[in-house]
Protein backbone atom coordinates (compact mmCIF):
# COMPACT_ATOMS: atom_id res chain seq x y z
CA UNK A 1 0.00 0.00 0.00
CA UNK A 2 2.55 2.71 0.80
CA UNK A 3 4.47 1.37 -2.35
CA UNK A 4 0.71 2.47 -4.13
CA UNK A 5 0.93 6.09 -2.14
CA UNK A 6 4.35 6.91 -3.52
CA UNK A 7 3.39 6.05 -6.80
CA UNK A 8 0.50 7.72 -6.78
CA UNK A 9 2.11 11.30 -5.43
CA UNK A 10 5.33 10.81 -7.74
CA UNK A 11 2.39 10.72 -10.89
CA UNK A 12 0.65 13.96 -8.87
CA UNK A 13 4.31 15.88 -8.78
CA UNK A 14 4.26 15.08 -12.29
CA UNK A 15 0.83 16.91 -13.09
CA UNK A 16 1.73 19.43 -11.59
CA UNK A 17 4.84 20.16 -13.05
CA UNK A 18 2.69 20.07 -16.39
CA UNK A 19 0.37 22.05 -15.21
CA UNK A 20 3.15 24.99 -14.40
CA UNK A 21 4.71 24.34 -17.60
CA UNK A 22 1.30 25.14 -19.19
CA UNK A 23 1.06 28.15 -17.36
CA UNK A 24 4.53 29.50 -17.71
CA UNK A 25 3.81 29.54 -22.07
CA UNK A 26 0.62 31.33 -21.45
CA UNK A 27 1.94 33.80 -19.40
CA UNK A 28 5.32 34.08 -22.06
CA UNK A 29 2.61 34.11 -25.01
CA UNK A 30 0.36 36.99 -22.89
CA UNK A 31 3.44 38.91 -22.92
CA UNK A 32 4.66 38.50 -26.37
CA UNK A 33 0.47 39.57 -27.78
CA UNK A 34 0.94 42.58 -25.40
CA UNK A 35 4.17 44.10 -26.64
CA UNK A 36 3.35 42.85 -30.25
CA UNK A 37 -0.11 44.00 -30.00
CA UNK A 38 -0.94 40.30 -31.33
CA UNK A 39 -4.81 39.22 -31.68
CA UNK A 40 -3.72 36.06 -33.35
CA UNK A 41 -1.16 35.24 -30.53
CA UNK A 42 -3.92 36.61 -27.23
CA UNK A 43 -7.09 34.44 -28.52
CA UNK A 44 -4.44 31.49 -28.55
CA UNK A 45 -3.81 31.88 -24.56
CA UNK A 46 -7.50 32.60 -23.88
CA UNK A 47 -8.56 29.19 -25.73
CA UNK A 48 -5.69 27.81 -24.00
CA UNK A 49 -7.13 28.64 -20.48
CA UNK A 50 -9.68 25.67 -21.09
CA UNK A 51 -6.93 23.12 -20.85
CA UNK A 52 -5.07 24.98 -17.54
CA UNK A 53 -8.83 24.76 -15.79
CA UNK A 54 -9.28 20.98 -17.03
CA UNK A 55 -5.90 19.79 -15.54
CA UNK A 56 -6.49 22.23 -12.52
CA UNK A 57 -10.00 19.87 -12.21
CA UNK A 58 -8.06 16.47 -12.82
CA UNK A 59 -5.08 17.55 -10.37
CA UNK A 60 -7.94 18.14 -7.36
CA UNK A 61 -9.88 15.05 -8.38
CA UNK A 62 -6.66 13.01 -8.36
CA UNK A 63 -5.62 14.27 -4.75
CA UNK A 64 -9.16 13.48 -3.51
CA UNK A 65 -8.73 9.90 -4.91
CA UNK A 66 -5.31 9.82 -2.72
CA UNK A 67 -6.73 11.12 0.31
CA UNK A 68 -9.60 8.61 0.37
CA UNK A 69 -7.58 5.21 -1.02
CA UNK A 70 -4.86 5.83 0.82
CA UNK A 71 -5.48 8.01 3.64
CA UNK A 72 -2.35 9.45 4.09
CA UNK A 73 -0.93 10.66 7.41
CA UNK A 74 2.05 13.20 8.63
CA UNK A 75 4.45 13.98 5.45
CA UNK A 76 2.21 12.33 2.93
CA UNK A 77 -0.92 14.28 4.22
CA UNK A 78 1.08 17.35 4.32
CA UNK A 79 2.33 16.65 0.55
CA UNK A 80 -0.93 16.25 -0.64
CA UNK A 81 -2.48 19.45 0.96
CA UNK A 82 0.19 21.65 -0.52
CA UNK A 83 -0.65 20.13 -4.10
CA UNK A 84 -4.14 21.65 -3.57
CA UNK A 85 -2.77 25.33 -2.40
CA UNK A 86 0.02 25.20 -4.97
CA UNK A 87 -3.04 23.68 -7.69
CA UNK A 88 -4.96 26.94 -6.99
CA UNK A 89 -2.31 29.17 -7.10
CA UNK A 90 -1.57 27.81 -10.51
CA UNK A 91 -5.15 28.43 -11.68
CA UNK A 92 -5.24 31.59 -10.23
CA UNK A 93 -1.97 32.44 -12.30
CA UNK A 94 -3.41 30.81 -15.79
CA UNK A 95 -6.36 33.21 -15.12
CA UNK A 96 -4.29 36.24 -14.31
CA UNK A 97 -2.31 35.16 -17.72
CA UNK A 98 -5.54 35.42 -19.56
CA UNK A 99 -6.59 38.47 -17.84
CA UNK A 100 -3.11 39.80 -19.74
CA UNK A 101 -4.11 38.21 -23.20
CA UNK A 102 -7.47 39.88 -23.03
CA UNK A 103 -5.81 43.08 -22.37
CA UNK A 104 -3.37 42.24 -25.29
CA UNK A 105 -6.79 41.66 -26.98
CA UNK A 106 -7.59 44.96 -26.38
CA UNK A 107 -5.11 46.87 -26.99
CA UNK A 108 -4.83 45.52 -30.10
CA UNK A 109 -7.07 47.22 -31.88
CA UNK A 110 -6.62 50.64 -29.94
CA UNK A 111 -3.93 53.64 -31.21
CA UNK A 112 -0.56 52.82 -30.62
CA UNK A 113 1.14 53.23 -27.02
CA UNK A 114 4.19 51.32 -26.36
CA UNK A 115 4.45 49.12 -23.75
CA UNK A 116 6.67 49.74 -20.90
CA UNK A 117 10.28 48.55 -21.24
CA UNK A 118 10.26 46.39 -17.83
CA UNK A 119 7.20 44.42 -18.73
CA UNK A 120 9.66 41.66 -20.55
CA UNK A 121 12.16 41.71 -17.84
CA UNK A 122 9.17 41.19 -15.12
CA UNK A 123 7.94 38.24 -17.58
CA UNK A 124 11.45 36.76 -17.25
CA UNK A 125 11.49 36.88 -14.05
CA UNK A 126 8.07 35.84 -13.47
CA UNK A 127 8.22 32.53 -15.60
CA UNK A 128 11.37 32.04 -13.49
CA UNK A 129 9.48 32.25 -10.31
CA UNK A 130 7.12 30.30 -11.31
CA UNK A 131 9.36 27.36 -12.53
CA UNK A 132 11.81 27.09 -9.49
CA UNK A 133 8.91 27.34 -7.03
CA UNK A 134 7.78 24.09 -8.32
CA UNK A 135 10.72 22.80 -8.71
CA UNK A 136 11.61 23.51 -4.98
CA UNK A 137 8.14 22.01 -3.88
CA UNK A 138 9.63 18.78 -5.78
CA UNK A 139 13.05 18.45 -4.76
CA UNK A 140 12.18 20.00 -1.17
CA UNK A 141 14.52 22.51 -1.72
CA UNK A 142 14.90 25.22 1.00
CA UNK A 143 16.93 26.74 -0.80
CA UNK A 144 15.80 27.46 -3.90
CA UNK A 145 12.39 28.33 -2.05
CA UNK A 146 13.89 31.34 -0.60
CA UNK A 147 15.38 32.19 -3.54
CA UNK A 148 12.16 32.76 -5.40
CA UNK A 149 10.91 35.00 -2.24
CA UNK A 150 13.79 37.17 -2.66
CA UNK A 151 12.88 37.52 -6.94
CA UNK A 152 9.78 38.92 -5.65
CA UNK A 153 10.83 42.00 -4.65
CA UNK A 154 12.53 43.01 -7.86
CA UNK A 155 9.11 42.38 -9.54
CA UNK A 156 7.69 44.60 -7.50
CA UNK A 157 10.40 46.96 -8.13
CA UNK A 158 10.07 46.68 -11.80
CA UNK A 159 6.50 46.65 -11.75
CA UNK A 160 7.23 50.02 -9.02
CA UNK A 161 9.09 51.48 -12.65
CA UNK A 162 6.36 50.57 -15.16
CA UNK A 163 3.61 52.50 -13.47
CA UNK A 164 5.25 55.65 -13.00
CA UNK A 165 5.91 55.09 -16.58
CA UNK A 166 2.13 54.98 -17.27
CA UNK A 167 0.50 57.25 -14.90
CA UNK A 168 3.30 60.00 -16.56
CA UNK A 169 2.63 58.75 -19.94
CA UNK A 170 -1.41 59.12 -19.00
CA UNK A 171 -0.66 62.83 -17.33
CA UNK A 172 1.23 63.65 -20.86
CA UNK A 173 -1.64 62.45 -22.91
CA UNK A 174 -5.02 62.33 -22.34
CA UNK A 175 -5.62 60.29 -25.88
CA UNK A 176 -3.38 57.66 -24.03
CA UNK A 177 -5.05 57.08 -21.13
CA UNK A 178 -7.53 53.89 -22.37
CA UNK A 179 -4.12 52.10 -23.56
CA UNK A 180 -2.40 53.22 -20.76
CA UNK A 181 -5.02 51.53 -18.25
CA UNK A 182 -4.95 48.64 -20.14
CA UNK A 183 -1.17 48.24 -19.95
CA UNK A 184 -1.39 49.37 -16.10
CA UNK A 185 -3.71 46.31 -15.62
CA UNK A 186 -1.24 43.79 -17.44
CA UNK A 187 1.55 45.02 -15.45
CA UNK A 188 -0.48 44.77 -12.21
CA UNK A 189 -1.74 41.09 -13.58
CA UNK A 190 1.69 40.07 -13.99
CA UNK A 191 2.74 41.47 -10.62
CA UNK A 192 -0.13 39.11 -9.49
CA UNK A 193 1.65 36.18 -10.69
CA UNK A 194 4.76 36.75 -8.80
CA UNK A 195 2.95 37.44 -5.83
CA UNK A 196 1.04 33.69 -6.28
CA UNK A 197 4.48 31.84 -7.12
CA UNK A 198 5.76 33.20 -3.79
CA UNK A 199 3.03 32.19 -2.16
CA UNK A 200 4.12 28.52 -3.43
CA UNK A 201 7.69 29.32 -2.19
CA UNK A 202 6.23 30.28 1.24
CA UNK A 203 4.49 26.48 1.14
CA UNK A 204 7.56 24.96 0.14
CA UNK A 205 9.14 26.72 2.94
CA UNK A 206 6.61 25.36 5.73
CA UNK A 207 6.18 21.94 4.23
CA UNK A 208 10.19 21.72 4.46
CA UNK A 209 11.18 24.14 7.86
CA UNK A 210 7.94 24.09 9.28
CA UNK A 211 8.41 27.79 9.23
CA UNK A 212 5.24 29.85 8.79
CA UNK A 213 6.54 33.05 6.40
CA UNK A 214 3.22 32.80 4.74
CA UNK A 215 1.91 35.77 6.18
CA UNK A 216 4.56 37.24 7.63
CA UNK A 217 6.32 38.71 4.68
CA UNK A 218 8.59 40.93 6.50
CA UNK A 219 10.83 37.85 7.98
CA UNK A 220 11.97 37.36 4.18
CA UNK A 221 11.18 40.32 1.80
CA UNK A 222 9.46 43.40 1.54
CA UNK A 223 5.93 43.22 0.20
CA UNK A 224 5.20 46.07 -2.08
CA UNK A 225 2.73 48.41 -0.76
CA UNK A 226 1.34 49.07 -4.10
CA UNK A 227 -1.58 46.14 -3.52
CA UNK B 1 -15.95 7.95 16.05
CA UNK B 2 -18.43 9.08 13.21
CA UNK B 3 -19.98 11.34 15.74
CA UNK B 4 -16.99 13.41 16.81
CA UNK B 5 -16.31 14.07 12.98
CA UNK B 6 -19.76 15.58 12.75
CA UNK B 7 -18.69 17.54 15.76
CA UNK B 8 -15.58 18.39 14.34
CA UNK B 9 -16.76 19.19 11.01
CA UNK B 10 -19.88 21.54 12.65
CA UNK B 11 -16.78 23.50 14.41
CA UNK B 12 -14.67 24.31 11.16
CA UNK B 13 -17.95 25.29 9.63
CA UNK B 14 -18.57 27.40 12.49
CA UNK B 15 -14.28 28.75 12.44
CA UNK B 16 -15.29 29.25 8.16
CA UNK B 17 -18.32 31.63 8.74
CA UNK B 18 -16.31 33.39 11.24
CA UNK B 19 -13.52 34.48 9.07
CA UNK B 20 -16.16 35.15 6.35
CA UNK B 21 -17.82 37.41 8.82
CA UNK B 22 -14.17 39.00 9.44
CA UNK B 23 -13.78 39.66 6.00
CA UNK B 24 -17.09 40.99 5.14
CA UNK B 25 -16.44 43.86 8.07
CA UNK B 26 -12.52 44.12 6.32
CA UNK B 27 -14.68 45.02 3.20
CA UNK B 28 -17.14 47.36 4.72
CA UNK B 29 -14.38 49.55 6.23
CA UNK B 30 -12.16 49.67 3.20
CA UNK B 31 -14.64 50.78 1.25
CA UNK B 32 -15.82 53.22 4.15
CA UNK B 33 -12.20 54.77 3.85
CA UNK B 34 -12.10 54.52 0.50
CA UNK B 35 -15.23 57.29 0.27
CA UNK B 36 -14.39 59.08 3.11
CA UNK B 37 -10.39 59.29 2.38
CA UNK B 38 -10.06 57.67 6.31
CA UNK B 39 -6.37 57.14 6.94
CA UNK B 40 -7.62 55.70 10.59
CA UNK B 41 -10.25 53.38 9.48
CA UNK B 42 -7.98 52.23 6.43
CA UNK B 43 -5.06 51.43 8.90
CA UNK B 44 -7.07 49.61 11.22
CA UNK B 45 -8.15 47.06 7.83
CA UNK B 46 -4.87 47.08 7.32
CA UNK B 47 -3.88 46.09 10.97
CA UNK B 48 -6.86 43.87 10.58
CA UNK B 49 -5.24 41.30 7.65
CA UNK B 50 -2.65 39.93 10.57
CA UNK B 51 -6.07 38.17 12.44
CA UNK B 52 -7.39 37.04 9.27
CA UNK B 53 -4.68 35.74 8.22
CA UNK B 54 -3.94 33.50 11.59
CA UNK B 55 -8.25 32.25 11.34
CA UNK B 56 -7.08 31.37 8.01
CA UNK B 57 -4.05 28.76 9.39
CA UNK B 58 -6.24 27.63 11.60
CA UNK B 59 -8.59 26.10 9.91
CA UNK B 60 -6.23 24.80 7.53
CA UNK B 61 -4.42 22.92 10.12
CA UNK B 62 -7.55 21.93 11.20
CA UNK B 63 -8.61 20.22 8.00
CA UNK B 64 -5.31 18.45 8.30
CA UNK B 65 -6.06 17.83 12.08
CA UNK B 66 -9.64 16.09 10.30
CA UNK B 67 -8.33 14.41 7.41
CA UNK B 68 -5.22 12.75 9.62
CA UNK B 69 -7.86 11.73 12.55
CA UNK B 70 -11.06 10.46 10.89
CA UNK B 71 -9.66 9.66 7.35
CA UNK B 72 -13.14 10.88 5.82
CA UNK B 73 -13.94 9.47 3.08
CA UNK B 74 -17.07 9.92 0.15
CA UNK B 75 -19.36 13.13 1.19
CA UNK B 76 -17.09 14.47 4.28
CA UNK B 77 -14.02 14.23 2.57
CA UNK B 78 -15.69 16.62 -0.13
CA UNK B 79 -16.69 18.77 2.99
CA UNK B 80 -13.44 19.00 4.03
CA UNK B 81 -11.56 19.60 0.62
CA UNK B 82 -14.45 21.95 0.16
CA UNK B 83 -13.48 23.80 3.07
CA UNK B 84 -9.85 23.90 2.54
CA UNK B 85 -10.74 25.95 -1.29
CA UNK B 86 -13.42 28.19 1.00
CA UNK B 87 -10.40 29.18 2.48
CA UNK B 88 -8.23 30.21 0.41
CA UNK B 89 -10.76 31.86 -1.05
CA UNK B 90 -11.66 33.98 1.72
CA UNK B 91 -7.57 34.88 2.49
CA UNK B 92 -7.34 36.29 -0.87
CA UNK B 93 -10.64 38.20 -0.12
CA UNK B 94 -8.44 39.96 3.26
CA UNK B 95 -5.85 40.25 0.85
CA UNK B 96 -7.68 42.25 -1.70
CA UNK B 97 -9.58 44.13 1.19
CA UNK B 98 -5.95 44.72 2.90
CA UNK B 99 -5.14 46.14 -0.91
CA UNK B 100 -8.38 48.51 -1.47
CA UNK B 101 -7.12 49.77 2.27
CA UNK B 102 -4.15 50.78 1.50
CA UNK B 103 -5.59 52.57 -1.83
CA UNK B 104 -7.78 54.29 0.62
CA UNK B 105 -4.45 55.56 2.76
CA UNK B 106 -3.12 56.47 -0.79
CA UNK B 107 -5.79 58.47 -1.89
CA UNK B 108 -6.05 60.09 1.98
CA UNK B 109 -2.50 61.94 0.84
CA UNK B 110 -3.71 63.34 -2.62
CA UNK B 111 -5.51 65.94 -3.52
CA UNK B 112 -9.51 65.35 -3.55
CA UNK B 113 -11.14 62.63 -6.68
CA UNK B 114 -14.45 62.15 -5.58
CA UNK B 115 -15.06 58.21 -5.37
CA UNK B 116 -17.26 56.61 -8.50
CA UNK B 117 -20.97 56.27 -7.22
CA UNK B 118 -21.16 52.70 -8.22
CA UNK B 119 -18.40 52.03 -4.94
CA UNK B 120 -21.06 51.41 -2.13
CA UNK B 121 -23.61 49.36 -4.07
CA UNK B 122 -20.51 47.74 -5.43
CA UNK B 123 -20.07 46.57 -1.75
CA UNK B 124 -23.13 45.77 -0.58
CA UNK B 125 -23.42 43.55 -3.53
CA UNK B 126 -20.14 42.08 -2.76
CA UNK B 127 -20.68 41.39 1.04
CA UNK B 128 -23.71 39.98 0.47
CA UNK B 129 -22.11 37.50 -1.94
CA UNK B 130 -19.84 36.64 0.42
CA UNK B 131 -22.41 36.03 3.16
CA UNK B 132 -24.88 34.13 1.30
CA UNK B 133 -22.14 31.72 -0.78
CA UNK B 134 -20.97 30.89 3.02
CA UNK B 135 -24.69 30.48 3.73
CA UNK B 136 -25.13 28.12 0.98
CA UNK B 137 -21.95 26.27 1.80
CA UNK B 138 -23.25 25.37 5.46
CA UNK B 139 -26.62 24.82 4.75
CA UNK B 140 -25.79 22.54 1.13
CA UNK B 141 -28.68 25.49 -0.45
CA UNK B 142 -27.97 24.93 -4.27
CA UNK B 143 -30.43 27.77 -4.53
CA UNK B 144 -28.53 30.45 -2.98
CA UNK B 145 -25.58 29.31 -4.33
CA UNK B 146 -26.84 30.36 -7.76
CA UNK B 147 -28.49 33.42 -6.74
CA UNK B 148 -24.91 34.17 -6.02
CA UNK B 149 -23.51 33.66 -9.52
CA UNK B 150 -26.29 35.61 -10.58
CA UNK B 151 -25.20 39.07 -8.47
CA UNK B 152 -21.55 38.75 -10.02
CA UNK B 153 -23.11 40.05 -13.22
CA UNK B 154 -24.39 43.10 -11.57
CA UNK B 155 -21.42 43.60 -9.83
CA UNK B 156 -18.97 43.34 -13.07
CA UNK B 157 -22.24 46.15 -14.33
CA UNK B 158 -21.32 48.33 -12.06
CA UNK B 159 -17.45 47.95 -12.15
CA UNK B 160 -17.77 48.49 -15.76
CA UNK B 161 -19.78 51.81 -15.05
CA UNK B 162 -17.57 52.88 -12.67
CA UNK B 163 -14.07 52.17 -15.12
CA UNK B 164 -16.22 54.08 -17.80
CA UNK B 165 -16.48 57.40 -15.26
CA UNK B 166 -13.21 57.15 -14.13
CA UNK B 167 -11.61 56.76 -17.35
CA UNK B 168 -13.07 60.05 -18.00
CA UNK B 169 -12.22 61.23 -15.20
CA UNK B 170 -8.59 61.35 -16.36
CA UNK B 171 -8.64 62.15 -19.57
CA UNK B 172 -10.28 65.22 -19.08
CA UNK B 173 -8.39 66.04 -15.66
CA UNK B 174 -4.22 64.75 -16.00
CA UNK B 175 -4.11 66.15 -12.53
CA UNK B 176 -6.37 63.60 -11.12
CA UNK B 177 -4.49 60.66 -13.06
CA UNK B 178 -2.65 59.42 -9.93
CA UNK B 179 -6.10 59.37 -7.42
CA UNK B 180 -7.86 57.58 -10.50
CA UNK B 181 -5.58 55.13 -10.71
CA UNK B 182 -5.93 54.36 -7.02
CA UNK B 183 -10.02 54.22 -7.20
CA UNK B 184 -9.53 51.75 -10.64
CA UNK B 185 -7.08 49.27 -9.05
CA UNK B 186 -9.85 49.29 -5.69
CA UNK B 187 -12.94 49.07 -8.22
CA UNK B 188 -11.33 46.48 -9.44
CA UNK B 189 -10.40 44.69 -6.13
CA UNK B 190 -13.96 44.73 -5.18
CA UNK B 191 -14.94 43.02 -8.46
CA UNK B 192 -12.28 40.60 -7.88
CA UNK B 193 -13.52 40.07 -4.37
CA UNK B 194 -16.87 39.26 -6.14
CA UNK B 195 -15.21 36.59 -8.33
CA UNK B 196 -13.88 34.79 -5.21
CA UNK B 197 -17.56 34.82 -3.61
CA UNK B 198 -18.93 33.33 -6.96
CA UNK B 199 -15.96 30.42 -7.45
CA UNK B 200 -17.26 29.37 -3.69
CA UNK B 201 -20.30 29.34 -5.35
CA UNK B 202 -19.36 27.48 -7.75
CA UNK B 203 -17.60 25.20 -5.47
CA UNK B 204 -20.92 24.34 -3.18
CA UNK B 205 -22.92 24.01 -6.66
CA UNK B 206 -20.29 21.16 -7.36
CA UNK B 207 -20.42 19.57 -4.30
CA UNK B 208 -24.23 19.64 -3.86
CA UNK B 209 -25.34 19.13 -7.98
CA UNK B 210 -21.69 17.34 -8.97
CA UNK B 211 -21.99 20.06 -11.59
CA UNK B 212 -18.54 21.47 -12.17
CA UNK B 213 -19.65 25.24 -13.69
CA UNK B 214 -16.18 26.29 -11.94
CA UNK B 215 -15.33 27.12 -15.11
CA UNK B 216 -17.94 27.12 -17.58
CA UNK B 217 -18.73 30.54 -16.73
CA UNK B 218 -21.19 30.89 -19.64
CA UNK B 219 -23.48 28.08 -18.13
CA UNK B 220 -24.58 30.30 -15.39
CA UNK B 221 -23.04 33.70 -15.53
CA UNK B 222 -21.68 35.76 -18.10
CA UNK B 223 -17.78 36.92 -16.80
CA UNK B 224 -16.53 40.38 -17.78
CA UNK B 225 -14.22 41.03 -20.41
CA UNK B 226 -12.58 43.40 -18.54
CA UNK B 227 -10.34 40.81 -16.55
Amino acid sequence: MPKHLQRDLDGLRQDILRLAADVEQAIHRAVAALRGRDAVLARQVIDGEGLIDQEENQVDEECLKILALHQPVAVDLRQVAAVMRINTALERMGDLAEGMAKRALALSAMSPASSPDQLQPMADLTTAMVRQALEAFVALDLRQARAVCRMDAEVDRLSGEAIDELTGLMKRSPEAVEAGLSLFTAVRQLKGIADHATSVAEDVIYLVAGEMVRHRPEALRRRDDED
